[in-house]
């Protein structure tokens, strides 16, 4: 799909997990700094390669930025949007979207930079224009994903009276704000914090 | 208290209206444009003023991320924050947190920059660390205020069986989110979004 081409225009077959380790470190780093304040040669050092080195993967700061976005984005969609489209019971669509996205964003163990990445995909004023509307496109589809999930259920009669798209909103603001407060270092584990974050959307949504 | 300094630096006390003009549009160019990107040529041409007349108010461009800063703080702390802490009632301390907060983001009849001042207190890369360091803290005091009020409502036997730190980031996520989907433009009204937000929350945290 479309969104794939930042990434492969970036990297060979062979080199996926070291691209993948450069974008998760400049992720943390410009969420860290502010993205005008960070430069090439920063990340670069702190992926300990030349800056002559990184340029062979990324070719400028503003392409970067929006290969880190399409490369957030491709994660949520293999993670969560695409197996979600697969389950036809709206219910369970619904527990799923907000239990991977949050299970996404905690990490697999104590992978600490996946919230960084999440983060940024709100960066949109660095981008050039046109990647700016592409962002949003893909960010719209995935709302449009889950509003549809809530309509069917309030078709259903499952869903309390609430406009969907406050509810869909809601969830975002739930599950995406767990990129800004959760700490791997903390005292409570990211599987939990899903299970807890799902059992707060959807009994404040559903019919008691 | 302290957080009001930056404010009185700027300020005399003819001109606070002036003043909320500029803290206003400046936040809205520098959540539209990014911090480093945004010039205080930019702001002073959005505010019809000359760049030494902006200057008599603020003397510099991150004093001046501080002070919008510590303006969006402070008018969370008289609309929300105080008011709160003088209702003694647990259940409905959060509902007012809940609501009111909400509504001061959508703001009062179209006031649309209200959501712009909101998102830019998680812009802390662009401060000094010593005024990184006062605003973690106050939002930290009104963390404590949600989580305390929902460790009442635990003790009280009223809360699900769920985290109260999960909780009181959960609304926050929920009431944040809004100023980034908010538009006075569009079809949902201010009002009906903080009834709804509130309803969510609440009843997904409440023993049903």
């Amino acid at each position: 799909m479309g969104a794939l081409k930042p990434r492969k225009k970036f990297v060979t077959n062979s080199e996926p997990d070291r691209l993948d380790e450069i974008y998760r470190t400049a992720a943390e780093i410009i969420v860290e700094k502010g993205f005008d304040a960070t430069s090439m040669n920063e990340i670069a050092d702190a992926v300990g390669m030349t800056k002559a080195g990184i340029y062979h993967y990324i070719p400028g700061k503003k392409d970067l930025l929006y290969a880190l976005m399409s490369y957030a984005m491709d994660h949520l969609d293999a993670q969560v949007v695409q197996p979600a489209r697969e389950i036809p019971n709206a219910d369970d669509r619904l527990r799923f979207i907000i239990q991977r996205h949050a299970r996404l964003i905690t990490g697999e163990r104590g992978n600490k930079r996946n919230g960084f990445l999440s983060i940024l995909t709100d960066e949109l004023a660095g981008l050039t224009l046109t990647h700016r509307r592409k962002i949003i496109e893909r960010k719209r589809e995935y709302l449009n994903l889950v509003r549809e999930t809530l309509d069917q259920l309030k078709r259903e009669g499952r869903l309390a009276d609430l406009d969907t798209t406050v509810c869909a909103f809601s969830i975002f603001g739930t599950v995406m704000w767990l990129a800004r407060w959760y700490r791997p270092s903390g005292p409570l584990v990211g599987e939990k914090i899903a299970d807890e974050i799902t059992k707060i959307v959807v009994s404040g949504m559903f019919k008691s």
